[in-house]
Formats: structure tokens, sequence, C-alpha cells
């Protein structure tokens, strides 16, 4: 393993001449769990952390099926023909328990995935979402500093992913069909309310009526929600990802609103909060860390177990115990 | 302080005979935040902890205006005439702001609240809903110790906390309204999912036929949806709190349920992992709790936040630097 670890400056510079191969081991390097990875990934970051910021950063949601990898492909090449560089990383939570996504997302966008101007990465699956998130935002700003000023952030639209990833985004699209819904398409009202706009996919040639149709509705029902406090009124448009139709519409959409976002300062206020919430989430995901891969921790609590769930020890009290002894361990650790 | 607070002994003795202010007051203790309190209310748990678990606990959700109060106060009223102690906890994210519930959630259920067969409580607003939860789990344990045999947990149904009543309850129980879309609702596809039942309340005069269709719709629905693990499928009934309707039928089935799963084995295998869960739980907010009550780590994130906040330090390097001097500081106040 060791001979595959550049030295900081190695991946600091690597990375600020836009070196994709030194990029994706940088984002290789903040995947991994081994604490001595960490220390280097985390030097790595402080390196980069100056050039980063200055992309547009994107989510996009949605459940499977409703075309989200054509959807990033089509609007994908308008921004890299237009000047844009892409960077598109991918969060799928149920990856991590099968592994098998991250082939199947490259192969999902191939034109793109060929494309020179863009940077393709599925996203680590981490064991806990706090810690996906955390290093989708670290990936997300390894790629601004290699130079990547467009960054689409893709979730598959059925889990607690959403909200992780609204917290480092400027904005959030969530991609919709005509003609199921909302509830068929099993997306949460709370996910509804975080977007900024709203797309209904698939409208082409037999789809062009209900799409029209879903808009309508669409707009109706969002007509229910309060104003958002930075002044946004949530969009809703209509394409075809297939048939490259109504994608200048909504790029044109997503830079009108980080203009007014701009020029409102809530951009600026939108990204001071996630620098905060990142902090308190990156602290959670240390001690959390630390506790669990504590050697002594995880045999004490293999040994517990089986009395926490028969009832026959209070969980709450060897829970205490536990982080008592994992204090104490680190005391021990330190001193010797 | 001090004078107000009782022995291990006294709390536990008082609680196992059924005292409703020593009840009242072991909660309060377990809401503390005081390091000293949470020690205290342990070693409380620890000793009334063989005397619960022999309740049948119930979650209740629905968005507000859908009647879970009257709801509540009727079911209560045929519990208590069956022959059932009852305790009601209600959690409402909500009050962390306005701590304004805790009165109206006792006045809200006026009757139960004067019944001295039922115990009404409402939850206690933490900082974060880790917290929520593991407290209303601790105050569910120590209405067991009292002697109540039915728990009724309230939530408001709009946030996370229905996945939080989930991991501590035996039954699920959805409470939705005739006439209204689910989207209108408010209620998300996840929560409906994970309910055991789905009542239509005001069942009554002119709403009837409204909620027989709704019914009627809602068990389509469920079907779309796989069947449980644990043999159960998903039931629909309908009442009308107001005038005391259909509740007869929904604590049967509630039994029924009750029934099947301590024959199939699931009634005990749900209450497993609930412990073990409630043990990550408790590590976690231990963890937190820890680290965010230490005096140096505060005046220290104090002194950081500025700069965090307008990107001139590094989020995750000083999360970083925090957890290390969090550890640092232990050492220190242990050695001294």
């Amino acid at each position: 393993m060791k001979k595959n670890r550049l030295s900081v400056d190695e991946y600091v510079k690597g990375i600020l001449k836009g070196d994709r191969v030194i990029l994706s081991r940088a984002i290789t390097l903040i995947e991994s769990t081994l604490s001595s990875d960490q220390r280097l990934a985390e030097k790595v970051m402080e390196g980069v952390l100056p050039f980063s910021g200055k992309s547009i950063r994107i989510g996009i949601t949605g459940v499977p099926g409703v075309g989200k990898s054509t959807f990033i492909e089509s609007l994908g090449k308008l921004l890299v023909d237009g000047g844009y560089r892409l960077a598109v990383l991918t969060i799928d939570p149920s990856s991590q328990k099968s592994h098998g996504s991250i082939l199947g997302d490259k192969t999902r966008m191939e034109s793109l995935a060929s494309d020179k101007r863009a940077y393709i990465r599925p996203s680590p699956a981490g064991a806990t979402l706090g810690g996906v998130s955390a290093r989708t935002r670290e990936a997300m700003i390894l790629c601004e500093a290699a130079g990547y000023n467009v960054v689409l952030i893709e979730t598959v639209g059925v889990g607690q992913s959403e909200i992780a990833v609204k917290g480092m985004v400027d904005f959030f699209l969530l991609l919709m069909l005509a003609g199921a819904g909302d509830e068929l398409q099993g997306i949460k009202k709370g996910i509804i309310e975080m977007c900024d706009a709203l797309v209904v996919n698939k409208a082409d040639g037999e789809n062009m009526d209900a799409a029209r149709r879903a808009k309508r509705e669409y707009s109706n029902a969002l007509h229910l929600f309060p104003a958002k406090e930075n002044g946004w009124v949530q969009k809703i448009l209509i394409c075809s990802a297939l048939k490259k139709s109504g994608l200048e519409e909504i790029w044109e959409m997503i830079e009108g609103y980080v203009e007014k976002m701009r020029k409102n300062g809530f951009f600026e206020i939108n990204r001071q909060e996630q620098r905060i919430n990142w902090m308190h989430e990156h602290i959670r995901y240390l001690l959390e860390n630390r506790f669990y891969n504590d050697h002594v921790i995880k045999e004490k609590i293999n040994f517990l177990l089986p009395d926490i769930k028969s009832g026959q020890q209070s969980a709450i009290a060897k829970a205490r115990e536990l982080v008592d002894l994992f204090m104490q361990n680190q005391i021990n650790t330190t001193s010797s």
C-alpha cells in the first residue's frame, strides 16, 4: 500500500494542475478508513482548500428510472461544449451493500465518461451516511481544486442522502416523470420542499402532453409551499434528456439562480452555513470513527452484545462504560 | 438544585410502587444535561430496568389536525376502563424552539390527564434528535417500571422523529384523514411503509363515505408494498375518535398483532434489535454530549467559528484539531 502513496506536495500539485489520475488517487485516499491515510488526506485537503469553492455546485436527485444518467449526460455535454469543466459525483447509499454500483455508474454515462472535459466519480460508500456526506464534500473540493467549475452531485432520491447533499450544494434539482403520482415515484415531500427546481423528464413524443399536464399539476402543488427565505420561487420545467430538448432553459435557470443569490447575499450565507455544518459533521464522524475503530472497544462490544441483546445488561449503562473505557484507553495509548 | 434530588434508592422504590410524583421527577432527572444528574439518572435506570419491558409499546403519528389528542383520549379511556394502566409520552421536535408545547400537551388531553389510571408526559425536547429519542426511551422504561402496561408514544408525523419512535415501539400506528391526498397530509412514503396500521380518523357524519373510500384507496396503495419480514400485513381501519366508534376494533387488531408476533418470535427479535440500537444511539449521544459540554471545546469553537464560516480555516482540519484537543483535555482532567 505504502508505495502507492504520494507525498502531500505531489497530491496537491498534481490536483492543482488538473491531473486526473492524481485527482482519482486523492479521492481514493479520502475514502480510506486507515487513520494514517486520513491524516495524509487531511493535509491534502488543507493544501487544496484555498483553490476550491469556485464552482457551481448542483445536486440532482430522482428515483431510479427517471433518467438521471441520460439527463446528466445531455446536460453535461451542453456544459462542456459551452466551455465548462464538469465533475460528476454520485452517491448511492445502497452500494454500501452491493459494492456493485461503481462500475455501473461509469458505464451508465459512457459518452461523458470518455470526454476529457468531464470527470465522473462514484462517491465512496461509507459505513455511515455522515461519512458518505463528509467524503463527497471532500471529493467535491478536490474536483474544484482540479479546475472543474461545475460539480453535479447525483443521489438516488429515496433516502436520507438528499438531506446530506442539500447541505453541500448551491442548487438542488429534482428530476421527475409525468404520469405517475408523487407517491408512486417514492419522492418524499421533504425532498420536494428542499429542491430549487423540479424538472419533468421524458417530455417527448407521446409523453409531451402528460409532461405539460404534470408541470401544471406540480405548479399548483408547489404554490402550497411558503416562499423560501432567499427569495427564490421554485421553478418547474420540462425536458427530454434523450432528445436533448429543454436543457438550455434548465441551465439558464440555474445561472439565473446563482446570479440572483450572489446579488442578495444568500449564495455566501448558504455556503457559510454549510461550512459550519461541515465542521460539526466531521466532529461527529471523527468521534465515532475513533470510537468504533478502537481495538479494545471492538472486542468489548462483541463481548457485551449477547447480553445487551437479551436485555440482561442495560444498553445505556454499557454504552457509558464503553465510552468511559474509550476515554481511558486514549489516555493509556497517549501516555505509553 | 441539590435538595430536590432524591437518592437512587428513593427514586427506584418510589417508581416501583407507582408514585407519580417521583416518576415525574425521575423523568425530569433523565432530561437533565448536567453530568452529575446523568450519572444519577443512569443508576436509577439500572435499578428499574429489570422491572421494565412488560408493556405494549405503541407509536402513534399523524400530521397536526388529524385528531391525535382526541384519538389518544378516546382509546386511552377504553384502555383504562378495560383495566390497563396507560402512559402517554409525546415527542414534538418543534418544541425545541418554542418551549411552549409542554403545557399545551397536558391541556390537550384533559380528561385523560385527570385520570389516575393514566399518566401523560410530554417528552423532553433535547438539542439533538438522538437525545430526544434516547430520553423518550428512558421515560418509557421508567413508566413501565411504575406499572404502566400500555405506553403510547405520540409524534407529530412530519419529521425524523418517527424513525426514532419506530425504533422503540412494538406497534406503529399512522392516523390519517379522508378526503385529502397523502401528499397534502404531508405524510412521507417512508412513514407509511413503516407503520403497522393506518387508521382513518373522523369517520363520522358526512365524512363517513369519504372515510370508507379512503380506506379502499389506501388498501390499494398498500398492496404495492412488499410483505413485511415478520409476516404482518398492514391493516387499514376507520374510526371516529370524537364519536368513540371503531376504537375496540383498533385495540383488538393491536392485541392480535402482539399475539402473532409473540408466537412467531418477532416480538422478541424486534426488541433485541432495539436494545442494540439503543446502545449505539447512547454511545453517539454520550460522545457528542461530552464533547460539546467540554468548556475548553466550547470556548475554542466560539473562537474558530468566524474563520470557519468565512472559509479562512478548513472545517475538517479544525474538526480534527478540536477532537484531538478534546482527547488531550480528557487526559489532563483525569490525571490532575
